[in-house]
């Protein structure tokens, strides 16, 4: 019997344990949540990350170490590598943690990331300026996801306000990018270096939070598909990586920008439980417990929406054809994520008019699927958004 | 938040928790085992089933309660009754734990068994002898299982050793029917009466258990089809059924004749987790807990190997194109079931190849697709079987 320790108990490693249960592994979450979403379906360690009376007790007859969010402070991981394979390496929690790190890494690898330079001060905040020029968004190094920790830079004179508004941390200096849409990819790696990509995900976000994403994405041509392939290849190779790992990029002009990474499960690929032959979650496990890994093949098409803030009624969601409920045990708060629904059809028309049903039942009430483009949300990540006002997320991803 | 209480905490129990956990369901299982299957997705409460105080914890907070072996006592459901919704309905134990009343409540719906007569002692087994001839099996009205508490009856002379090896418990006679396959009906109802049919499964048992499924059973045409509905209408209507009704059938001469009924989730379901819409187990618990029935479309073409005795080389396993695994995270026994595999595929000739390839991984090394015609297997259930000998089967369905 192998058991998984997970750094991290909320939904992503519920939905690890759901994956891995059948699979004989056993599960070990280690957070600081009285009881996360993930105690359902393993033992649950209650302490810090950086408890080492915790950290103790959690690796206890635990074979291998992963964990849901890149948070976890890299000391937690590193001080448990010297007595259980933790996967992916820790050392990428410190290139992952730091925006300039993760940037520089990626671009160092001749991948194409949107021009950015570092702010720590007055004078460098200046210089950014110069060099980048704006629209731009000025991003803290650390700490931001789905959303935080960033501000819209869309003159130069604006700059100051918006580094007083991140607190004057380190931070980075983007050029906005005039994306035509956003496209997650969602790869896999083995220890013995095999690789599976899943197709590409069209995602959408507001306020920087996942609220919907179709699979495999329409209007994606071969030329796409091999860039996507390419970039994520220089990445598993480059990190050495085990695991999942999730690439978030802006497609213009028929080019992929990578945009952000997130070295684990993802919202984005929540659709392969259903819309794929093998889970992004079982995937997730096989790499790391030494099995083969899964096939990445879509299985028809599907889509994701995510429920944010409070949960619908269950009967009106499981009375949409193709829905499949995916809640996550969390008390309701404005923006949380507190579930998804994942949605199968026979086709992307099909699917527009499914996943309509369903948004149509969410508590906001707010239509995700305009075509229309109504006037830039207040708080939109990038450029002008079609999709309306949602509340902001929570702590997890 | 609904809590689902489940009497028996086997892996019946542990697939309807992974099941229902993302519906939002919360589990509590009653198991008199130390750390039974289930006990890994939801509270286990480890009592025995007509321990009053067991049951009086157990169905603390619980919003609604079914089973998944149909051998709990009758009168634990029945105390919980007054207390919480126990679905289907308690009445139903006692019918279904009597083979004789099982048989009978059949027969009085107008629907196809083989000729039975009931023994009692060595007169009733005389008459039995000349009403229903040979060959034929004893059967014990209660606890056999897993071709457990079955004798053959091949010439009358047989018949006194028979009974004599059952240890001359009430028992039925049944006449010996020579089926073409064995096919398994599996029918969800709602409490609103609405009902879902899954694709018909094509089994093999050897020795009374279960050994593969293919679904949906190859050449069933629409009389075949027609048949089964109206069985399983007439019984769903007939016992106000409440969830997921499995009915194992002979099929003979285009005929379908009952042989037994299983008043929950079936192991000749077991593929629907990935080979359909949604898997019996999620409707059955969506049945109970009131929530709209889902789809019940295949997807594709499935079957199911079932790992008996112990678990073979996982990495192998799962190298094999379309495998998944399911193991119960029990320990090893013969002929235990401790898991299976659903095997998933384009069309039934690669599913034949694909399962093919994972039984030639079983520890036993029994070809179970061999397609000359064997010796009879000694302890056959029902005439010539063309599988080979399998070891006796658990305690557990």
């Amino acid at each position: 019997m192998t058991t998984v320790g997970v750094l991290g108990g909320g939904q992503l490693g519920r939905m690890l344990g759901l994956a891995g249960l059948p699979l004989g592994l056993r599960f070990r979450f280690l957070d600081p949540a009285e009881a996360p979403p993930a105690a359902a379906v393993g033992e649950h360690i209650c302490g810090d990350f950086d408890d080492p009376a915790a950290l103790a007790e959690f690796r206890k007859e635990v074979d291998v170490v992963t964990w849901e969010f890149e948070r976890v402070p890299f000391e937690a991981a590193a001080a448990l590598a010297p007595f259980v394979p933790v996967r992916p390496a820790p050392g990428l929690l410190r290139v992952m943690q730091d925006r300039l790190e993760q940037k520089r890494l990626v671009r160092s690898l001749g991948i194409r990331v949107a021009p950015f330079a570092p702010v720590h001060d007055a004078v460098s905040l200046e210089a950014a300026l110069r060099e980048i020029g704006t629209p731009a968004r000025l991003k803290a190094r650390r700490g931001g996801y789905d959303g935080r920790g960033q501000a819209r830079v869309d003159r130069p004179e604006e700059a100051e306000a918006a580094w007083r508004q991140l607190g004057e941390v380190p931070a980075i200096l983007e050029r906005h990018v005039p994306f035509r849409r956003e496209i997650a990819i969602l790869a896999v790696r083995d220890a013995r270096g095999a690789q599976r990509l899943y197709p590409l995900v069209e995602t959408r976000q507001s306020n920087g939070v996942l609220v919907r994403a179709l699979a495999p994405a329409p209007d994606v041509d071969r030329a796409l598909r091999r860039q996507a392939r390419a970039i994520a290849h220089s990445l598993l190779e480059a990190l050495d990586y085990v695991g999942v790992l999730a690439i978030e990029c802006f497609e213009l002009d028929d080019r992929l920008i990578v945009n952000e990474l997130a070295p684990r499960v993802h919202n984005s690929g929540h659709w392969t439980t259903e819309g794929a032959a093998t889970s992004q979650f079982e995937n997730h496990l096989r790499a790391i417990v030494g099995l083969p890994l899964g096939s990445t093949r879509p299985r028809g098409v599907s889509g994701i929406v995510n429920l944010l803030g409070d949960v619908p009624e269950r009967a009106s969601v499981l009375a949409v054809p193709g829905a499949h409920l995916h809640l996550y045990d969390k008390r309701p708060r404005p923006g949380r994520k507190v579930g998804h629904v994942t949605v199968r059809a026979g086709g992307h028309g099909q699917l527009r008019d499914r996943m309509r049903r369903i948004e149509s039942l969410l508590p906001s009430r707010v239509s995700l699927l305009r075509t229309e483009a109504p006037p830039p949300a207040a708080g939109s990540l990038h450029g002008p958004s079609r999709l309306g006002p949602v509340a902001a997320a929570e702590v997890r991803p």
